[in-house]
């Protein structure tokens, strides 16, 4: 018999109040009663996303958004500036090209953030820059960008600042206004606790502007089909009703706990994952740039990373990440994300020790949960 | 107190098996766990499509899917042909329209359907014409349109044919391998019982090579990507795990029951309500030329169709859907689609009369009822 622990990040484990709510019968989404619920989740939303802007839902992966993101902003001729730090940034770079926009492209070595001058320094050279995407933090490499320094560079220029807040939003600060983050895009299944399926964009004013006049084609993620559907059908689609039902319960756990309290607790987590692994002799992927969503630790010599993340799962029931792409076999990743917990990572932590310690690493047995219960009391 | 029931042609209700897998904790899709069970589904699609083709799905409601059976298959240069007899025919062209794609429009006036020679005529003129884009059952009109007639002209042509059968698919016969069917579109909520948030497209060895040259721009909808996929991570982005866990049970059902019973079901329940109405002296909106998946009905004179549907809705907790667009506020439609039942038509029945005797409307009460009796029966 094996309990199941999901400590990926994304999808995260979702509240039991939250689950209830998908076992419920369905309802129609052209009625006053989802009306009701959807302006409720944008309102929910927009106290997450820390804005007054308009936040658009889609039925789609976050991916989707992130297309939404290039295809509403530019236009054939435009350029944008990437930044590819990991397999999230680079999709960027991948959308892009997929729709004729040329990009400068900052490569960042996986496992470092990128430095904000650098942004700075293209942008003063290259005025055809329209927008700049970035990526709060990168769920393949556990790497969180300086998004506050970002934003303030960007407020000297005409680009707007795109930045995939997937794996960050409602787990680390971001302030969509105070920053200057004109499109900020996320996705439903890591902080905000629910499954996949719904993707998220906030839009300011000055990214509007850029929305008017784009002429890339796009048709599903259409922003101005979705923004003209606000307060009328709003959605212009059929929206994935029980998933946003799921996320008005979500967002209500949230506002109960309040978000500075969340920060507080997903910083205190991931510090505690970082201390417990560090004390089992263990080295850290992004030892300076690390994110509070997911940590990513580097698979110790002549342990296979692969089998380490197997095993863990397959003999414990305790599911955390590998690498991606390039990181294959020498990252895997624990992630304090959304609801998972200190109980949690206490189980998380002592399976890891097991199974290194099965996998002949040598360390001091228990230093990990040690570490984690000194922290965690 | 009131006991809600919905007719509506999407969301249909779910079966209560299929709600409860999604109150269960969440597994990651990246997983041999997951991988089963997408696999799973994609053979109970391809049972239900009946064809040996990929069928390959993405979180999305099946807007995404009809965009990318354009951005898919055509070029820029390249015609299209689409069938407009509703606001699901129009989609098509708009699509066709967002991405520059120049295309000859049949426009069957609302509540009728295509005569297949049309399509024929407009072919043999008009070599441009790449695919040809189609509604097997027009969920604004009620309209069943003659797939198979249209499959075998289509023969003789290279263009490919696409049919959106998001509201016919597990309801009515499509036989996507027999009839010739190059891209067959579905949705999660209708005929196939779990909430919105999945679309379906089948792509056949012909529209394969179309793709394989599509030089429109794509990325989230990219079939290349999606077949690239299978068999290996099965969905190149986060899938929606929760609703292809609910489609996995869904599909079970389906086998359970059997095609040939699923659609012979439908046909019995649909020309009940057909017979129903009549004897309430109500008059069909597309009489003949219906589908087994939604019945529209012309609201009768001095009665007010929007208030009738808000009425059942909220005074008897019967949710009915009114018109779309052009047809708002005369017709109102009955869904027989998935797990809609007999049960469910007698309640729906019975409300309508008491409300139609409510507004005014002149007839005989119980009759409506008793035709549905002596045929349920």
């Amino acid at each position: 018999m094996l309990k199941n622990y999901l400590l990926t990040p994304g999808p995260t484990p979702i509240p039991p109040r939250v689950l209830e709510t998908m076992a419920r019968p369905i309802i129609h989404h052209r009625t006053p009663e989802f009306q009701k619920i959807i302006q409720e989740v944008e309102e929910g939303l927009k106290y997450v996303y820390q804005t007054k802007n308009e936040v658009l839902i889609f039925a789609a992966s976050g991916t989707g958004a992130m297309e939404g993101s290039v295809v509403n902003l530019l236009s054939p001729g435009d350029k944008a500036l990437v930044v590819r730090g990991g397999k999230f940034g680079e999709r960027f770079g991948e959308i892009c090209k997929a729709y004729g926009i040329e990009f400068v492209a900052i490569d960042v070595e996986w496992g470092k953030a990128v430095d904000p001058k650098k942004i700075d320094d293209i942008l003063k050279k290259d005025k055809l820059i329209k927008a700049v995407y970035t990526t709060l933090c990168e769920t393949s490499t556990g790497v969180a960008t300086d998004i506050e320094t970002i934003g303030k560079i960007l407020k000297n220029y005409e680009a707007v600042l795109v930045v995939d807040a997937i794996s960050g939003l409602a787990v680390t600060p971001i302030k969509t206004d105070e920053w200057g983050v004109d499109v900020c895009v996320s996705g439903s299944q890591k902080g905000l606790m629910i499954p996949p399926g719904l993707a998220f964009v906030s839009v300011s004013p000055k990214a509007w502007t850029l929305v008017e006049r784009s002429a890339l084609p796009k048709y599903y993620f259409d922003f101005k089909a979705y923004k003209k559907a606000l307060g009328k059908t709003d959605t212009p689609f059929t929206p994935a009703v029980n998933l946003v039902i799921a996320l008005r319960e979500a967002l209500k756990i949230i506002k109960e706990e309040g978000l500075d309290v969340i920060f507080d607790r997903h910083k205190k987590m991931a510090f505690s994952v970082r201390s417990a692994v560090k004390a089992m002799g263990l080295e850290l992927f992004s030892p300076d740039v690390y994110s509070d969503g997911v940590t990513a630790v580097k698979v110790p010599q002549g342990i296979d990373g692969e089998k380490l993340v197997k095993t863990m799962r397959d003999k414990y029931g305790v599911g955390i990440a590998g690498g991606q792409d390039e990181m294959k076999g020498k990252i895997f990743r624990i992630a304090t994300m959304g609801y998972i917990t200190p109980s949690d990572l206490i189980v998380c932590l002592a399976t890891l020790e097991t199974v290194l310690l099965e996998m002949g690493y040598k360390f001091q047995l228990g230093s990990g949960v040690k570490a984690l219960e000194e922290l965690l009391r």
